[in-house]
């Protein structure tokens, strides 16, 4: 059988054990393929093949549902379900995404499942759907040990505990979070592991689910055994199958944190294509951390489960010794671990990618906001420069941050601001500072940046014209200066503002336009709606002066090109300019 | 000792037993005295009492460090700290809020923690302030059995189990949540009750965890000999203490549920003092639920352990068999049961506390929102009608939800319309609907309450006028209909605008506006930045009409008095009034 020929699961219903080890040979040379040449998640797929395959089958999708936990080890099921396609030929890799993706197979992609640990609470409500209709098959979660450490999988243990019907949770160990894993309960899945699975105090049974355990997760006959004997299982039962991150390519055997998530690299080495050379914004963190960690005896720098937004390696992060923290895929914790530790004056930094940082939309204002815990928070990944999957967007971070009260949130417009910034918000002890890690354009300063942003919400005039105030905030200032020379071109002499705060704004340099200002225009890198620019339609709404605030619409977008989405948005500085003309 | 003589913890530390008993006895006085005067918090205090005398008695607070989760059930540590007046005497009930409060006392109160589930990781972070800082003291964390079921509670667990430092967790298990436990871990915490703590699979331990059981957790002496043991502990440990929720007054034994927080009632009987008579939100939503069993077969209600926002009770929950689930304190999973129910097409809906939502914006916008999950959310006990707590604000929801693409957020403005957008909202199959429950103001509609929501974001002009068009939204239209009264007043005929929608604009009716109206007046009842208003003044900006938005400043406030709140806000119709003549 030839992986290429494979167009649904039934395909694979009438092979033989060796014919399916085939099947995952080509499987791996399919994932290496396409990553290879644009990038994606190595590990975790090379690592899921057997068990993947076991799950089609011996399970009936699309009849039983298959959840995927999260879903970048979901490229073998792709393959199983008529998109093998976009693995083997460069010229259908785009029409295939990273995550599971229901607009791509509505009947076999259930959910986007895009960021970890829901996968079991969807399960329930698949779940209590079936019994609903009383209809019978099963329904089937595929969760990583990392995403176990997110608290909503335990969420989804405890609901799934008190199911009296069929959920089964395949869960898919290989000892890996996107780097090593982190908490007390990987000890103990090392136990059962080390045990057989036979280890006391077995931590799903104590969520009153059923347990087996495969050893050999990478030999799919051992899965496909397992997985037929609970099929049908009218109890939750627990599938625990040890997997190894990788398996099968050597480089990423050996680097499994380095071929977690891989850009396009050199399938004979594993050695990226192209290095990036710095300085950038991470390099700016990475140097400010090893900084701070001379500085303050009581300097804490913490993670959850994404040391490499800090540019840290594993061999730097041991250099960091007790002034390092990772509390695991855990952004909740993340948020109060920081707070806590800040309560009591440690010198705190907590970086985080924005899109999971969703995940501490409560601790951020219930746990740190209105507590008296002063620490800094970089929120890594933002804006359109970032990420391109529709699960990750960097779209959102302003208007979530920005609702809640006494966070200030700074955006640095180049890479000197954004070190003068950390440097600010680590040393004080007032204030509870997010800093936006700028992403969309690496720029140097060209003008004497601040140190010290305790003037709360004091924006800076660059330069100070008349007619027009182009306020462009953080990463997207390039795109101001751009607007304010071709408006020059017009005869039009702007004024140029570098706002630096977005979560308030300068009510007296406002008010300082309105005589000789007639439109105030201002540019921010995400969700327009609810965002920085809106703030100041509302404040200067009832002005005379008109305002024009640009930014992403509140939409939607997968897997976009930059150029196109910044062109559908009015962000290109012509189309700025144009509608500023048009009110003029 | 007198309860009132005590102005610290020293002032226990050298009573015996039975003081002690006496002062358990005297303290429970206490809560009663306040709860049945001003209402409360009663069952949790008067389980935990013994518990919290034995802390402090055994650990040195404020060098030991106490945090309460959820604290609620912290009046005992605050009659132990200087504040029993609070309890005693009402002239004194203001001067204490309702939780662990850090204004009150920095030195006692490190968090507000209002919300469930986030002490263990606050403790954590306390924990590596204290080794950072090479100091020696206890962090204790004091969790509810039903705050144990909230995600980042097992978060904590986690990153606690894998210090390998002082820790320590008192597990209040006093059976219950706010109603009864819902999950399979409860009953693991039944099997260890029941078996002296002995039970096999033991989910602390799994953690990582040394672990104590105290049987008697309401004798005093029991308790302070199991801290005894573990205090100055080098490992993480956890102390289960099997209390009794309401323990020593009957009627909150009797009735644990409607004493968990109760308002002002007889002592005598327990009776409430007001019984509010219906219609009201709740009771439309409660009549609506039923209905709505009754109609669809896969008809699927959720709550996350507030039952009391459907309005239903025990027995009422019992008869709705299969179509009522409650996923415990876990907003997480309530939303994505929600959206994987929905996804295999059962008729949903999730009644949820609006600022418990907060913990699930993440589930909200990745599990729900992108997904196709047509379903109804409700959001309840929102906007300055609602909660006065700083913790529990319903201030945030309109710039949380709308933030989010694809959920469609209708603000009923009276119980009619909040009646026909639940009818709609779940017999469509289209959208992923939320609608505000209304608190503010109970109205019954004047004009022809629309059954179809589904030409999305059309406003309802309730009166054409001219030059000043006032837009209210849900519960403010009642405001809106007084200015517009007002402004007749001054010859001026205003439009009056009901949105219905909060969650997009209406453009067309925007540009219809713009020849004969000049300014644009918003009323939200909620926090002004980031809501429904500021898109408006964005949406005109590059117009000639000016825009005031009227809404909640973006600050937390602590038991506020509505009016106050009101007239610093600018919220007095007569206010607005000015407001809009200071521009006419």
């Amino acid at each position: 059988m030839e992986l290429e020929n494979i167009k649904s699961p039934a395909d694979i219903k009438g092979l033989n054990y060796q014919e399916l080890e085939n099947i995952a040979g080509q499987m791996r040379q399919a994932v290496l393929n396409r990553t290879s040449q644009i990038g994606g998640h190595v590990g975790p797929n090379l690592g899921s093949v057997e068990t993947i395959i076991a799950m089609h089958y011996v399970f009936d999708a699309p009849k039983d549902r298959l959840v995927y936990d999260v879903s970048h080890q979901a490229f073998p099921h792709k393959m199983l379900t008529g998109r093998v396609d976009g693995y083997l030929y460069r010229e259908d890799f785009a029409k295939v995404g990273e995550y599971t993706c229901p607009p791509e197979s509505p009947e076999y992609d259930l959910f986007w499942a895009g960021h970890t640990s829901p996968a079991l609470s969807l399960c329930v409500g698949l779940a209590k759907a079936r019994d609903l209709k009383n209809e019978k098959y099963n329904v089937v979660a595929l969760v990583g040990d990392g995403a176990l450490s997110g608290g909503e999988a335990f969420e989804g243990l405890d609901a799934g505990g008190a199911l009296d019907s069929n959920l089964i949770c395949i869960i898919n160990d290989n000892q890996m979070s996107i780097a090593e894993n982190h908490g007390g309960m990987y000890s103990h899945l090392r136990h059962l592991r080390e045990t057989n699975g036979t280890a006391a105090d077995n931590i799903f049974k104590a969520f009153n689910w059923e347990y087996v355990y495969v050893a050999e997760g990478n030999n799919v006959g051992k899965v496909i055994e397992a997985l037929q004997q609970v099929k049908d299982s009218g109890k939750p039962t627990i599938v625990h199958v040890n997997t190894q991150k990788g398996e099968g390519y050597t480089p990423a055997e050996e680097y499994r944190e380095a071929f977690h998530y891989r850009d396009s690299y050199d399938i004979a080495t594993g050695e990226l294509l192209i290095v990036q050379p710095g300085p950038n914004s991470t390099t700016v963190l990475k140097d400010f951390i090893n900084r701070s960690a001379e500085k303050y005896p009581t300097f804490l720098a913490i993670s959850s489960a994404t040391p490499d937004s800090f540019g840290l390696n594993a061999k730097e992060r041991e250099e960091l010794g007790s002034h390092y923290l990772d509390v695991a895929i855990a952004e909740q914790t993340g948020v109060s671990v920081m707070a806590g530790a800040a309560r009591d004056g440690a010198k705190v930094v907590y970086s985080v990618v924005g899109t999971f940082l969703q995940r501490a939309y409560d601790q951020l204002l219930e746990d740190w906001a209105m507590d008296p815990s002063p620490a800094l928070m970089v929120v890594a990944e933002t804006g359109i420069g970032a990420n391109k999957d529709q699960t990750h967007l960097g779209f959102w971070d302003i208007p979530m941050i920005t609702s809640i009260p006494d966070i200030i949130y700074l955006a640095p417009a180049n890479l000197e601001e954004f070190d003068a910034m950390l440097e600010w918000g680590l040393a004080q002890d007032k204030f509870k500072v997010a800093v936006r890690q700028p992403v969309y354009s690496v720029e140097h300063a060209d003008y004497e940046v601040d140190k010290d942003y305790s003037d709360l919400n004091k924006f800076k005039v660059l330069k100070k014209g008349s007619q027009v105030a182009v306020i462009g905030a953080g990463d997207f200032l390039v795109k101001a200066r751009k607007v304010v020379a071709l408006l020059a071109e017009k005869g039009i002499d702007a004024t140029l503002i570098n706002p630096r705060f977005i979560s308030g704004i300068d009510k007296d340099l406002l008010a300082s336009l309105e005589g000789d200002h007639k439109i105030i225009v201002t540019l921010e890198d995400g969700s327009v709606e609810g965002g920085f620019g809106q703030r100041i339609a509302s404040a200067v709404g009832a002005t005379d002066m008109k305002v024009l605030n640009f930014g992403v619409e509140k939409k939607f977008v997968d897997r976009f090109n930059l150029k196109e989405l910044e062109s559908a948005n009015n962000l290109q500085p012509q189309q700025i300019v144009d509608k500023i003309m048009e009110i003029f």
